[in-house]
């Protein structure tokens, strides 16, 4: 299961309902943060996700209401006693702003600050998934986020694994995990007691973007989709003058791309109780979509 | 009058009932904010003050939980309108976290941010006050501001004026404004209708400190002396090491300097729901003690 926390919803400036954008995925105790608005320290901290979890961040683009709540979190985190390292990826002049405040502000943390800057293409792979950051299309750059995991090893038959001479036990865990194990000198490989690979879960993070084709190909399939939705479509003219898509064009983007779910994020604070709105003139488009409140929590489970 | 908000009361990291340290001094019209921690924009802006009052903001020192929230800050007054110049002071280092901002965080506005690197001694003063900067004792440099309003002309008398010949009309205005007027070519000075000039009211902000005679010397009759209150004095040995205060150490600065109101702030998340123990224990210093809640406003009218 992958656990889906919006912290904060909100564009731009923030109000009483909505806190400025940031987003946690939480995974088998990782936790992987995209964006960081100012506040989302405070909002992160009162989740309680702990403080010293292995965790990455990813900043989309160098809009304040996206990045400068990492400052703050950088140092609340040491304060509060993390030892791990802390791996943060974004686009250029990430690594200036935060050298700058770490000399001018001044703040002994015991753990290590990573930063990466991002280009176009893969940022960060593990055993179990990869995340790609594509170009969108702001009025800066942009870079959103694929998270996909890898596909995980079929479904284990214990019947086949009797039949092959593998007792219960731990020879059964290593080809659970996709590994060959040898039985009386014999070699027995996973495919022979394992279903067929299993999809894993992806899920794109749009940061602020007018439409794109490189979003619609980049979540093609996607489980999520979580795109700006600044405005209503009345207002598609300024949307996109100011970098941003609207409800309609948003739910046009996931169409195209056969997304499962969207999620409707980034709401401009005219829409306080009018959140309705953004998810009917959505689903004139396609029928799976939420405009989440600050705190909601989405659980992704993995198909039976 | 003059109205002090408590926009952010606590200590070091942000909790579910404290924001970072902040405070805004109304007068006239015119915004004076102390400190400006992470997530001050968002109560500032709920509290309506307006983003295009005549502003200053005063920082104390080079620590994130008092200075990250002016990035933040000076983005969203610049998007919702700000036209009037904001005048920032704080110690050195300001001018480069904030230049460093505006050049990586891109962003324009189209009102002017001037930043004052403060010394010891007075950072600004108009016709009506004027503030010092004092050096307090914390770990890095730490600047207590001392708001002291200049004396206002005496109440006026209005059966003097009318004896000395002076019509009830704009005259009148002059006098009570202190300018002398001419009235069948005789000139009546303000001293003949005016009773003694009256005192203003004085107010210092410690930011964070250890108990210090500077303080003291500096906050000498002051009407209110928010003074650095984090922990409680059975942990005396940790507030000095930390730079810090306990609610009695900060009473006895008070009660020293002869102090009208102390208000005890900076307050560790430890004593959530036992602000009553800081108070107790200040108390037995001197009587007129108060903890605000974060969005307290306290109201200091003049003496009639």
């Amino acid at each position: 299961m992958i656990e889906i926390f919006f912290i904060g919803t909100g564009a731009s400036v923030p109000t009483k309902e909505r806190g400025l954008p940031c987003i946690v995925l939480r995974r088998k105790g990782e936790l992987l943060m995209f964006d960081c608005g100012e506040g989302s320290q405070r909002s992160f901290l009162l989740h309680g996700f702990g403080v010293n979890r292995p965790m990455k961040i990813f900043i989309t683009h160098m809009h304040g209401d996206h990045v400068l709540g990492v400052l703050g979190l950088i140092q609340s985190m040491g304060l509060l006693g993390r030892k791990r390292p802390l791996e943060i990826y974004g686009p250029r002049g990430l690594e200036e702003l935060i050298e700058t405040v770490e000399r001018t502000v001044p703040f002994h943390h015991e753990y290590e600050v990573r930063i990466h800057e991002v280009k176009e293409g893969v940022v960060c792979e593990t055993d179990e998934y990869v995340i790609k950051a594509i170009l969108a299309d702001h009025v800066i750059p942009n870079y959103a986020y694929v998270f996909e995991e890898k596909p995980r090893p079929g479904r284990f038959h214990p019947e086949r694994a009797l039949a092959l001479g593998v007792p219960q036990g731990p020879l059964w865990s290593r080809l659970q995990k996709g590994e060959p194990v040898v039985v009386k000198g014999r070699v027995i490989r996973p495919e022979e007691v394992l279903g067929p690979p299993r999809k894993g879960l992806k899920i794109v993070y749009s940061g602020d973007t007018r439409p794109c084709r490189a979003l619609v190909e980049a979540s093609m399939n996607a489980d999520v989709l979580i795109h700006d939705s600044t405005l209503l479509d009345n207002l598609r003219e300024k949307a996109l003058e100011d970098g941003h898509s609207t409800a309609r064009l948003a739910a046009e983007v996931a169409k195209k791309a056969r997304v499962r779910l969207l999620v409707l994020f980034h709401i401009s604070a005219r829409y306080v109780g009018m959140e309705h709105l953004l998810v009917n003139e959505a689903r004139q488009v396609m029928e799976n979509v939420i405009v989440p409140i600050d705190g909601q929590k989405l659980e992704l489970k993995y198909e039976s």
